[in-house]
């Protein structure tokens, strides 16, 4: 049985300090030669990105950032782009924060420079996402990846561990559904084993103590890689399904990936046995679903999307959402019973377990 | 002790295919929309290059390939790209053949596709490298990164044993000079170690059957891997030190590294501790140079530069002209003595062994 695959590496530098976000930030800005930058970043936001922008050209500060990039937001900013004729566009924050930027490169095909400031890993891939009318739309464009990314775990400490959890278990869903996502591949699946071990290192260091440099550095540092192993991997079961989930019932992102993890591995892991395994050994569990759900215990994952906002009576709906989304290849065969298990125990936050869903 | 570095990924594309290169390469150049192709192939490898070019739109064989890429040669081969006006190179071959087609680009900026018959791994690597007058130049450059490579394990099975051994030690020493090379970090040591325990696996299948076909997919997987973890990493002593000696003394590229290796892993792993580690480990050995020993013994590897064209009254000299390229950031610190020591021991073929040379 021979090797065949095809692998995408995406081309991005990468600059990683701690402490060190302004000045890695002004160095780029310079080898970019920009000289018109604009900084997006949400309110909540506002004093990191003071902070680290500080030494750069600034020419606008664009603060309208919103879960899930709403379309009209995403016009105003590539309008305001325009206006201010920047030649750069900054973001500092989270997932939205990138994401908007993304948007505005969309278009504009101005360049970005990423500074995360939570583990959502989305600066790490050329996947831009918009909503419109409760649709979530979603592409792939190079010119959308950030060129590069300044990481500073010290931006992320005052990032609360219920947030921290939320967010690095998004990077954990990264990581697992890399192993049987569309474009799976030895080289993405090494990304993704070696970012699952960081960020189950440093999430539960981060939980015993939230200003744990190494904890912060090694989580950070693992999210990174998982956002490079999903660019390159695809979308599995479970981001079609939280894809659906977020964009149709406005579902807060990280903590419907942290949910809803379990029961993709629970329903999956039977029909990928090798990944299955790998996913266990990064892990440190004696199976996959045991370890994750040791580890989600030990992090106080969050449990239920009844308590993230989906009703039980949207279930149904959901189920027929997600249905054309289910990836062809899936490890097990899917239909629409099966997703509304899985949402139904979702919903419930009914324990997963390993050898697959009753 | 916080986590700080700097990685720069190449973007690439892989295709991966046993028996595949013919289909792979021209649904490639497809998609790249290529009207006028320069395929360059030496006369040894011009077999395999019929038969995985026969589909494309070929408006030059170019064949004449050396090693080292001697800079009036590259000269002819540019005038010959720009009289046929090529819009694409399609290397097939080792190295040379690649280092070719990077010397053609360096100047045409034309897109290279690289169909690798060795384990070269020079095409993944934005390095080229040119000979003038017994020195080797080289120097970086994006526009020398292959878009695209096409690995198909067939056309190394009639790559002799002892060659695809040389040269698979060559991807080794890769491997393991990337773990202190000056841009060493944590996402290409875990590409440089997947790779040196593929490529470990894979020799040792070639050698009991060199007809494996998943030792000849393993080894080249690996090979792939070293050369990203090197052109990340860049390189360390053991490259500066074969690159003086191939452009001086005319060395055959592949055997040289595979015999100056031991004798810089000797030198190097007691200052290098964690690395001695995980190179050990991904050795399968007890300590590294142990395992690379080991290794060494089952492949059958070149033992002596003596054997392969250094004379033992070459070394003084060879030692005073590597010195200006001795790395500052090396693990231990390195003078002409040790130098000469080192390839002293490499010229004579003796044993190499952890805790550093006597």
């Amino acid at each position: 049985m021979s090797l065949t695959f095809e692998n995408v590496t995406l081309g991005q530098r990468v600059l990683f300090g701690y402490g060190r976000a302004a000045r890695n930030l002004s160095a780029e800005v310079d080898r970019l030669r920009a000289r018109r930058v604009m900084v997006i970043a949400s309110s909540a936001g506002a004093a990191i990105a003071d902070r680290v922008t500080a030494d750069l050209p600034v020419v606008l500060r664009h603060g309208d950032v919103r879960p899930h990039v709403p379309v009209e937001r995403a016009e105003a900013a590539r309008a305001a782009a325009a206006e201010c004729g920047a030649d750069l566009l900054v973001c500092v924050g989270g997932g939205s924060a990138t994401g908007l930027a993304k948007a505005v490169a969309l278009t504009t095909r101005l360049p970005i420079v990423a500074v995360p400031t939570t583990y959502a890993g989305s600066e790490a891939t050329n996947v831009w996402g918009l909503t419109d009318a409760s649709r979530k739309t979603t592409g792939v464009d190079d010119a959308v990846l950030p060129v590069t990314v300044v990481y500073d775990s010290e931006l992320t400490l005052s990032l609360p561990v219920d947030l921290s959890v939320a967010t690095g278990l998004n990077a954990v869903a990264h990581c697992v559904d890399s192993m049987w996502a569309p474009r799976t591949n030895p080289v993405n699946q090494a990304f993704a084993m070696e970012g699952l071990r960081a960020v189950a290192d440093g999430l539960r260091r981060v939980v015993r103590g939230p200003d744990d440099i190494d904890g912060r550095d090694a989580t950070l540092y693992g999210c990174y890689l998982a956002g490079v192993a999903f660019a390159s991997a695809g979308s599995g079961l479970h981001h079609k399904i939280c894809h659906v989930l977020g964009g149709a019932y406005d579902l807060p992102h990280a903590q419907t990936h942290a949910t809803v993890l379990p029961y993709v591995l629970e329903l999956n892991a039977p029909g990928a046995p090798g990944a299955a395994r790998r996913i266990a050994d990064a892990l440190g569990g004696a199976a996959p679903v045991a370890g994750l759900n040791a580890l989600r215990e030990e992090l106080g994952a969050p449990r239920a999307l009844a308590d993230h906002g989906l009703r039980r009576e949207d279930v149904p709906e959901a189920a027929r959402l997600v249905m054309p989304y289910v990836p062809a290849d899936n490890p097990v065969p899917v239909g629409v019973e099966e997703i509304t298990g899985l949402l139904t125990r979702a919903w419930a936050g009914e324990p997963a377990r390993d050898g697959g869903p009753a």
